[in-house]
């Protein structure tokens, strides 16, 4: 069950909703989503939906039957839109997130974040915090690769997007950070989840490598149910017994998050497959069946990436990318302006 | 290594060449590529690839250091194309195969055979002899499914493809189809593998639900290696964790294929996400990434289908993915007329 | 729905009933399990269960709710027995089948059959067919192969098991083997499965690499429901993201198969591991949780094995693992005599 | 390389043979195992092993060719023993450590603790944070749950593991537990590990839903470099297709550990298989295998379980488990003493 207060309710008709749900033993959950307060309630609460119409503040009641309440398409059926600098996720138009896997040092992020900046991409990418299989490999900069980080938006006007491992790094983190990643390792990291569904910055939760659609959800709800309504999702591929790619990046999942949930989803076709030469084929794949955009690894030297070189692109392939999605991107707005209702 | 004789190589060349390679301890496979025919010698022969090219008949010598020698991209780098009334495989503008999972009846068949053609696809599908998991489900017409298949073609004008299951059927079905369709539970079927390698006709290869990629061309090298060059390859989804589509299809395979392969691919979003709503966007998706075809199952009314209901789309629904095909295709003729130099 | 005959009904009892079931719109299956004739109905059927009864050949019916029927335990709650030479498998002894992936020449043949007479193994093993991802590769001895195997029997006095690959082989192979195998890649090969099930010999039938157990069950049911009710079914791996071994051996199946058919299950750590160093433990293990019995590639120089060298074992090992599976097995005896029950 | 220093090198030592690695350039990581200081050095650092062993405190040297490095069974080829109360993990006689899902009230955890006592287990489980895929689901009662869990080992004598969720409550849960468990999402919490790695308490690292071995032993090669050497890994159970099973139980991973590393490993046949029916022939199978112990479910009323309730078990299935077990431990303490060197 989910209740959706008309657009000027404010504080006190929450206070006073919530306090009557709960003195009649349900355990609430509010959620800010952009113009809009919703309460979800704890699952199997039985309640008297023409009681809750009664009050003032309330627009609707939508019955949700899946364990993802607030994630679910029927809480919001236009569709959840998230504007970042010029980058709307959710809109009409793909948005493209690019930039190198991790901040090495000043020269190479600011060359690649002009190189992005360049060639149209709408949010600079890069990693401070990097989550290692091994413990002898490079980490990441951390706080002095924020500052940098920091420094390539200033120059680009670009806003930026990277990771955060840990709950105890999500203040900190959130001082520089536009838009938080949450990698796919962490993706069943509850406390990690709760602490960024406490912010109202926008969160780019990552698929983890064995996670079903469901559990995507659930973890999205977990943001959700915090408070915080601004959750991009992104596929990024899963482990199979395949192994011409690294990943077996599984854009399936697009149009099935677009009929299950409101919320937009990108794809990063670089960690999906890991290969830099199927980057650009699958990045208009992940276009042409609704993806909302894409994450993409460009590096101004790619073979001298200190992490994942193996699937970073340099400019020359990025702007040929660019310039492909675009058509891609106008076919798309002249014929599926509606991507979910196409599908059915 | 592989030998390609000059396109006025005849017989009595092969067959000098041959003895000649036999006397020195070489196994020979001999292929016929459309105008051109090739050698294949087994693995780990060592030559004198001058002695090879002192023969009159010999064109080139390739060295190949995959197992799959025929099937590899640098044997023929401009890649192969098959024709088939209408279509062509491997050619600038993608195929699309549509029709019935199975022939059920008369009426049915001619249905959709009608519609298929009405939309613009240029070959029609379905199955008259159906492997079924249980021995207690519908198996299919048999020979006289094939009859109503052909009184198909004769209606539409439209080439048909159905599957062969068992070697001891080969002679039989061929009689009736324009191209044998292989089908995923046999892609690791050698004897039948071999006896469609017997035939000139166009072979249709699925990928096995388990199938690596190296595994899925060692599969068309059977049939390249028995003399038959025909072969179009198949993604049809694989099976994984992930159990929000009852397959998971793959397309990364696509332009893993090209690099890899000169052999056409096309593929089949119906069995690949065996849910209705994703046929439409993973077919774009297909197309965007370089597919050479589609192969969709199409019924006259899909809830009433015999086999695979829940993945069968209706007319309505397929007109409107044959229109969207069209913008997505005439994008593709303008930007990327080879695709697999752009993807490096 | 499954109908079991008493043990002293006849081919005229079966006809009438079956003829009385027939003019009642009923599709019939009718299998010899040893002692008993039962019959299976296709599914959906209604039926009057108390006219059935009425039949004095009727000694039982049971409703079956699952897909595989026949194979289901409900049918046979006490387990099936199938006697080959001195192995019984589905009794209290679990049996050891070892021997050679492939029958090479006469003299590797003849050693590796006295290794495993040697030590206790009680059926011996080779392939004659051989099928092989790479159509380069040696593909066995064919007939040449089964006559030395069969020279190998009279020499040892074991039966032999080998694998059939076509459906056009089946009555040639079973001219020479006292069990036919069919193998992992051929588990869905429904005209194979029906001509063994034609036959009254036993068959082993292996798990497919991406095989669900249901799919298995209803594999076996083919056979079953063809007449033949000799099933012996086989785990060998499966394929996973996991590449420490070649593929995964799921022992978990035992268990399950052991709760949902009364057919007895062997396991092959051989093909199941991919590794020599594996094959020990996981032989025990195999037996602990109830396994009917092994398949064990033994060669008398495993370093020069033809085919799948890495995972074939020498006499030494094969010695001491013949003598640890005994400990275990005298163990299952005392304490586990009725497994299934047990497990609940 | 990894320089392992003899038994009565101090800090002194430890820091002047640092001082010097690192004024050369190399970064160096120091572990306690036990009774000796072993140092590692990030990869790919070329050294001149002679000057080393000049060093009086260093005992010897050891070259390590794979990324775990103080996991590799070369650094300490007897095997890694982890003693805790009356569990010796590692040492001849496996451990079984058992008790519910949760704690969820005084009474339940008490009565489970007394089953799991009364029937010989060594340690007692239950966890009070619970990482739920939900947020609607119970959540665990928190530092109240580990009050109770250590009155329970007041009670009964046992000491208690416990699960630890997030690098900020650590040092809470050491606090009481005796051994800290890092489940299977966070195996790549690297923040995590990094935290257990800095105490001297034994941790229970599970493997990851979608880990490759390589990645286990790297998670705790995290803790190791760390310092803390009490590692103890554990198998619960992968993704994969197959759904008979809630997880596939992955034992091959047994003697694939012992082979690779000198660090026990336990199996999880709970969450392992998700079915109480396959919980006992799971386990007997582990043992048999080699496994170092067990940790099971076990509750007093198993259906009024909250959370997992479909795979824990109740006191007489533990206790006819715990008898089983002793069988095949008598057998394994007598025929296999050093599993490793039998698996070769």
């Amino acid at each position: 069950m989910v209740i959706i207060l008309n657009s000027h309710a404010d504080e006190n008709d929450i206070q006073s909703l919530s306090a009557a749900l709960a003195s009649r033993g349900h355990r609430v959950f509010c959620s800010l989503f952009h113009d809009r307060y919703v309460l979800s309630l704890q699952a199997g609460a039985a309640i008297d939906e023409q009681q809750i119409k009664a009050f003032d503040c309330v627009d609707r009641v939508v019955a949700v039957d899946t364990e993802y309440r607030l994630a679910n398409r029927a809480v919001k059926p236009e569709g959840t839109r998230i504007t970042v600098g010029q980058a709307e996720f959710g809109g009409s138009r793909p948005v493209v997130i690019a930039g190198p896997c991790s901040v090495e040092n000043r020269e190479q992020m600011l060359r690649a974040a002009d190189i992005v900046a360049r060639h149209g991409a709408q949010v600079l990418r890069a990693g401070a915090f990097k989550p290692r299989t091994s413990p002898y490999s490079f980490q990441g900069l951390e706080e002095r690769g924020l500052e940098l980080l920091a420094e390539a938006r200033e120059r680009t006007g670009l806003p930026i997007i990277t990771e955060v491992l840990d709950a105890g790094d999500v203040e900190m983190v959130a001082g520089y950070a536009d838009i938080l990643q949450i990698g796919s390792r962490n993706m069943k990291n509850y406390k990690l989840l709760k602490a960024v569904g406490a912010l109202d910055k926008p969160v780019m939760l990552k698929r983890g490598m064995a996670s079903e659609l469901n559990e995507l959800l659930l973890s999205a709800e977990y943001i959700l149910s915090g408070g915080n309504g601004n959750v991009i999702l992104c596929e990024r591929g899963i482990r199979t017994f395949s192994d011409f790619s690294r990943n077996t990046l599984d854009l399936n999942i697009v149009p099935a998050v677009k009929q299950a949930s409101h919320l937009p989803i990108i794809v990063d076709p670089s960690h999906g497959t890991g290969r830099r030469d199927l980057v650009a084929p699958m990045s208009l794949a992940a276009l042409a069946c609704g993806a909302d955009g894409l994450i993409v690894e460009v590096h101004p030297e790619p073979d001298k990436s200190l992490s994942d070189a193996d699937q970073a692109i340099g400019e020359e392939t990025f702007a040929r990318l660019m310039s492909q999605s675009r058509d891609v991107l106008s076919w798309r707005t002249q014929n599926d302006p509606t991507p979910v209702n196409s599908f059915n």
